[in-house]
């Protein structure tokens, strides 16, 4: 059993990562902070709000971040990946949202203070509410279990940039912040993410099964589109849930050597690329010495059936 | 039969590219332009010198182009890849360079009248040379068949950062210039010269042949031995030689993509990587509308074993 705090910017991927928390008997979700994102904050909070009441899961505490970068430039988000209200379309416009008085900087110095030591952070979304925590209190990473974040590309290609994966170019000053504080990080990348595909079959049996099972068909069915038109084929990658499933034990990595990582926060055209330390490139690469940004680049296969028969049961 | 101008800074993997457009019968060496990188440019061009004999082509000119970047800053060489003298300790201290009186831009430019339309261009140094003679004449793409550079890698890792490969980094701005041109550019990068290997069964095999195999095997064994601190393995990327072979059409391409291509030039952490349009990472990259650089991602396999037997049987 892990305990997890949950940092979403909730979109369609992060919905089935939400859902996987909620009903995983290997999760403890203590607490959802919301960052801006495949949203605006505000539409990611109700999102979250939502989905985790479908999964019957409406206590566990929810608390708004960031609204933008950290640097202060405009907030760019991705309505065609996630539909206009981040849920493909079939958010609740009715939905009365339960949020938490507090700050998500104050939700999760909380937290670590509630589960000193034993606390996993996955952060899903750009990594503005991370960087926001470590101002407000850098003793936070003595307390912290891990950080497991999906973002970043080491050898891939880019998905909002030729070289650069969303999360980490909407924010790259937050993340450098974030690779540079004292903890254990795990970065979950597009290597790895756009090869544990979610297919059409998967969506398929996800409308077969109960609420949250067909809710996820739902919309899953707005981003598989949105992917056939970028690679070809009704299938995306998993990214939210596969980070998630990394930091808890619900699969296991294969390949994923420790090396540093530097966020290029260049204006070029790399701005957002993540560079690791992958030098010399036959076979596997061996840990850094010193290093402490633990890259997966491989995981095994079969993380995707047993999600969709967790979320198809629900 | 493709009419070759080969720009080099004669380093190891240089030699065996220059043997192989010495000896190979598809391909007329028309003239060999130096420029600074693996080693200083006069090193180079003493190199070029000597190897075109060892191979009986005393004759082809070989000009002296630019002894270091285009903006001025300090060249920097790469002694622990290919030696101080860049043949591993074997060049012939006593060899009296043969060298043309014109400059590599004039020999550049003239060769490009003389063979108006047919000459192919493979550059496999630091693009400062082939810069410098856009400036001197930009319409000297008009005349070329076509451009091949051994560069830059698209999705694999660098080789002198963790992004950049070492031509490229050399002088990105020189090699902005040249992607810039109005010309066709197929770019040769580590993303297939780390996979076309030359093992140290082929050195084996070129110490059993003629004098140009057995010069061969002798710069191999340094070159081998620098690999084998790198990668942990005997066996390096067959990096200059493959350039040519793709642009004689001695080895054949499988996967070679036409996307655009940048160079990053900032003075962030991936100045120098050759940032090529190649999201939407599933199977084959399509052909991008209006793009003009081919990057190969995929060669038939099979060149070096021919390269070897063309090489040991001098």
């Amino acid at each position: 059993m892990t305990t997890v705090l949950l940092d979403v910017d909730t979109g369609i991927d992060d919905a089935l990562a939400l859902f996987t928390a909620a009903l995983s008997n290997e999760i403890e979700l203590v607490g959802c902070t919301v960052v801006w994102g495949n949203v605006d904050v505000d539409q990611g909070a109700r999102n979250t709000s939502e989905v985790l009441r479908l999964a019957g899961h409406a206590d566990v505490p929810i608390a708004v971040g960031a609204a933008g970068p950290r640097n202060g430039r405009v907030a760019v988000f991705s309505p065609q990946v996630h539909g206009d209200d981040g849920l493909g379309g079939c958010a609740d416009t009715a939905h009365e949202p339960r949020l938490a008085a507090e700050s998500a900087v104050q939700l999760m110095l909380r937290l670590s203070h509630e589960h000193d030591g034993t606390l996993e952070i996955v952060a899903v979304g750009p990594l503005t509410n991370l960087a926001a925590a470590l101002d407000a209190d850098p003793t936070l990473p003595e307390r912290i279990r891990q950080v497991t974040i999906m973002g970043g590309a080491a050898l891939a290609a880019g998905n909002v940039s030729d070289t650069a994966e969303a999360n980490i170019w909407h924010d790259p000053e937050a993340a450098q912040a974030v690779f540079d504080a004292p903890w254990e990080l795990t970065m979950v990348g597009l290597d790895v993410t756009m090869t544990s595909l979610i297919t059409d079959e998967h969506r398929a049996r996800l409308a077969a099964g109960g609420a949250v099972g067909r809710f996820s068909s739902d919309i899953l069915d707005f981003y598989l589109g949105y992917y056939e038109g970028y690679t070809g084929e009704r299938a995306s990658g998993n990214h939210d849930a596969l980070a998630l499933a990394v930091a808890t034990g619900l699969v296991r990595t294969t390949l994923s050597p420790i090396v540093d990582v530097e966020v290029d926060c260049s204006d070029g055209p790399s701005r957002g690329r993540t560079v690791a330390r992958l030098e010399g490139e036959w076979g596997t690469w061996p840990d850094r010495e010193g290093a402490r940004h633990r890259v997966v680049m491989e995981v095994e296969p079969g993380f995707e059936d047993r999600m969709v028969d967790l979320l198809a049961g629900a």
